[in-house]
């Protein structure tokens, strides 16, 4: 950050009064600019048994195996943000279920949060994010080809889970990986 | 959001190709400036059966009572953040334990995490974020006067789980009340 987004005057890097941390200060207008980490929203799709994977179109991670996730939007929740994600990746609709995982990425400054999703029909389809989106068992979930340590962490809790026939929680920190 | 914190140009709203939304968009630089939801991170502190709680003493809700929470920091894990922010409203060191809730708070583009924990000691203090602090028992919790929405949800959910003996975890979104 360099410029103040409020009124264009360059920031100054300090720690304002009854704070603790240096933050992005603007000189003119006064105006403290926060970074705060991201949520990511998203979701373990089923269908009849099987659990629904997204090759991903975009970087990061092109060409990796992944669940529907993404940044959460403004004016949505948690839940909205990861149906929509559904969408956007997969074309599914979804209803989404209980908390599966809330994942702190701190190094990439975000927080994850996992939900279990039911398909409401077996229709999905590829998107401009996902180059190819398929239904499996899941014995078939390629672990050596997923895109990050959440999706790997999200679907073993998943697999898990399922053949315990609970639906748990989990909290957990990923470690950084690439 | 009227200039580009990357360039300090002034930014236009448009949908970025490939988005769905408007975004503010430089024109010189071609930076995208997403504006997401923020994580408010915080803890129910129990020391031998009694609850913490702080009345405000900034804005918003100066002068109404809490539970210590505050916005997540980059680099921090939502344990810790809410270990932090128990230490600068109560001056108290906690052990964080389970998750309580995870409250979609939509109209303040917020996601409210919010955990038991427990105090390590029998310590606390005022601090310039808090009038006063006080260790109370369930049944002096100060209903009417409470700060927010996901204050009073957070602490009717404590208690009946306590109640019943169980540590159930809630995702709720919680409606505007002021």
């Amino acid at each position: 950050m360099n410029f103040c987004s409020n009124c264009g005057s360059r920031v100054v890097l300090k720690v304002p009064d009854g704070d603790f941390l240096p933050r992005h200060v603007c000189p003119n207008c006064g105006a403290i600019h926060y970074l705060n980490p991201k949520l990511v929203v998203g979701s373990v799709p089923e269908y009849q048994g099987r659990i629904l994977i997204c090759k991903r179109g975009i970087e990061p991670r092109h060409g990796y195996w992944t669940i529907p996730a993404g940044f959460m939007e403004n004016d949505e929740t948690l839940e909205a943000g990861a149906a929509r994600e559904a969408m956007e990746e997969a074309r599914i609709q979804v209803e989404i279920g209980s908390l599966l995982l809330l994942a702190n990425v701190t190094s990439a400054r975000q927080v994850h949060v996992f939900f279990r999703s039911r398909m409401l029909t077996a229709d999905f389809d590829v998107t401009h994010e996902s180059l190819e989106v398929k239904l499996i068992d899941a014995r078939e979930i390629p672990w050596d080809d997923l895109a990050f340590p959440s999706t790997e962490y999200a679907l073993r809790r998943y697999v898990e889970d399922r053949a315990a026939g609970v639906e748990r929680h989990h909290v957990a920190e990923m470690q950084r990986r690439f």
